[in-house]
């Protein structure tokens, strides 16, 4: 399989995109050293753009980039593709609407994930943008399709756009890559609030109600149109 | 109603003063991706200055801004306004000497407010300038004027230029948008030092004659007069 | 009085020198906003450099800096004098080997202030440059000279170039305004580092003897020669 | 002894990379002031290139930089070499797979090191990169052997690049400069995230051969190839 005519302009957009988004995760944070990456589905396509293993934040660039089918196969770069691929190749197969995925080792997610404890839904922002209490994922080996099957089926269990996979860290999902970094980020926001929040006691969550309310609400009516 | 020829120079330096301050959120880290917003009142009209809804910090400017009336209707602008205009709107309808506000969800402001706990008065920067405890606001739901009456009950009852809002976030007022901003920059820097502070203990509140003689000076003998 | 000629050029350079040690404030974000101010001593002479009140760290510069007597009597410059000007003051009269002083409300030493406890000498950097434990000084208000009194009172107990103002925030004094500046930052540092290691247990203080060691070893080895 | 001419590009290009290297210090937020140094050894001779003492980060650059042989003792540059030259040379003496060292006083790192408590073995990226858990050494005054030793035991007895010297702070080792770095900052990622997770709960520490194949795997895999 290679990369047809046709969507070279769409694929060669999607490299600059996805280069460009790992810029979000160093300026809000959320990776150490090499340790994260973006992806994003090609639309209409069995291919997906991903960071390339183990290269630093700075060296990345659209070129760079490198496309996989979606069971990780290279399909075009240079350089070999994240040692998540796997996991994000498995989620797209396996979830129609997901159009990017991100994971990070981000603290406070991962401190969570580390407890196996999902984040509850105490605030309106965790309403808004993950419609619940954010859920824990199996604890998963790297290598096989462990990690993508845990991710697939702790997010169809819920609403949420963020699962934190146990003793690992977080993955988010979202219908592009960008709407997937929103998540990681906001995730991070919430998880760290909520962290702080219960160091000094128990905050109450909010009623289902309120929750279905405020996340129909911010689907819907929030942003531009 | 319009923008009159008379007010047209005043509302432009507001919509550069607005977008500018902005900036001042995302550098002293008050908020996360969209969330977040600054509004000034039009001196002497019903009108406002605020942040269009859902828009990326990067892409803010003057000409980005929109202007609504005190209800929140639209009366200059392309974009969409805030999703929280109307909190905006019924705080400059009902409290007179409001000239700006800010609203944020910044981390440890937030998490005093997921707890429902008011920000002990331990600190001489807290008696300086918020005159006393930081209180706690009602939950309220976005999309009528629950959270706009809920802030204006709240700052009616005190001293206090900020509120936290249960379960939401911080509200702050001032007599002009720059005064609200710096407001929402010290409630975050004292909300993290009380929270640390009560990590390993509980620090004493001072005494309330020392608070009072501490807001009264500052008031009138800080700064360059 | 006034600034003589012998000396114009010194206070030039210290009015420079004492601006861009602000920078370094912001940089090891020790200060929001306005709050927090270096001084330093004009050899010498009863004279001292210090921030004016309330002004921007943006807009700070070798200009608007302000020339006082020790008693902080306006000498030279257009601005209004830092509202800690008498503390600075007092100190600069009743400790001889004082050049420079640095006050700040930096979140973890502010934190240990609100508790009034002193931090405890359990790091090798701590015995090196503070030479034991932090100590805490008295609560005071401003207006008169209680809080000079009370950090000339702690400082000559001690070895600590550095005391945490009750209820207020850290103080710190150097031979000038440069090393002011470097044990206003790690004091933040190992504010932070202890007061992060204590909440999950106590880490046990170093010996007595290896503390003097390594003060004094520090004191005559360390840096260039 | 000098630096003979055979090797007189080697040294150049080590003295640029160890300047360079120490800017991710700084940028990864591992050091304060001037507390924290870089060295990499001279591939071949019984050489390294380490920070000069007590110099600002802004003032190091290729030509700031010294070499000394593996006793410490200065054979090229004009200041005097950092105060911990001697543990690093120790180092370099006994473990001849070591590359590079880094030492800092990382926050979070140096807490553990406070309470001399080990870092678990609680997320997949500890197994990574660690390939168990993060081992204490004993408390060492400096001025003698006692630190590079007690570096060297506590290394040998496990296959950590981090260890956490007792009531002093991380050392770091790698194949070169480059990967001590890599080493301290991800030690200073996990330290803070175990902490977090500590903060509200026991994590389980993961299974040995779960780690043992993690840590095969980053080791082998991992990475451009």
């Amino acid at each position: 399989m290679s990369v047809t005519a046709g969507i070279l302009g769409t694929v060669a957009a999607l490299r600059a995109t996805v280069a460009e988004l790992h810029g979000e995760l160093t300026r809000n944070d959320l990776v150490s050293w090499t340790a994260g990456n973006v992806s994003a589905r090609v639309p209409g396509e069995d291919l997906m753009v991903i960071k390339p293993s183990g290269v630093s934040y700075d060296a990345l660039s659209a070129e760079t980039m490198v496309v996989t089918d979606l069971h990780g196969v290279l399909v075009e770069g240079e350089l070999a593709p994240s040692s998540d691929t796997a996991a994000h190749a498995y989620v797209y197969r396996h979830l129609a609407h997901v159009g990017g995925i991100v994971h990070t080792h981000s603290t406070y997610a991962t401190a969570w994930a580390a407890r196996g404890e999902p984040i509850p839904c105490v605030l309106t922002m965790i309403a808004d943008e993950f419609g619940g209490e954010i859920p824990v994922g199996p604890f998963a080996l790297i290598g096989d399709d462990s990690i993508g099957r845990g991710i697939v089926e702790t997010l169809r269990a819920c609403r949420s756009s963020a699962v934190l996979m146990r003793g690992h860290g977080p993955f988010t999902v979202g219908t592009d890559a960008r709407a997937a970094v929103k998540s990681a980020v906001l995730l991070e926001d919430v998880a760290r609030t909520v962290h702080i929040a219960h160091q000094l006691g128990t905050p109450p969550p909010l009623r289902q109600d309120d929750v279905d309310r405020l996340h129909a609400r911010y689907r819907n009516v929030y942003g531009q149109h």
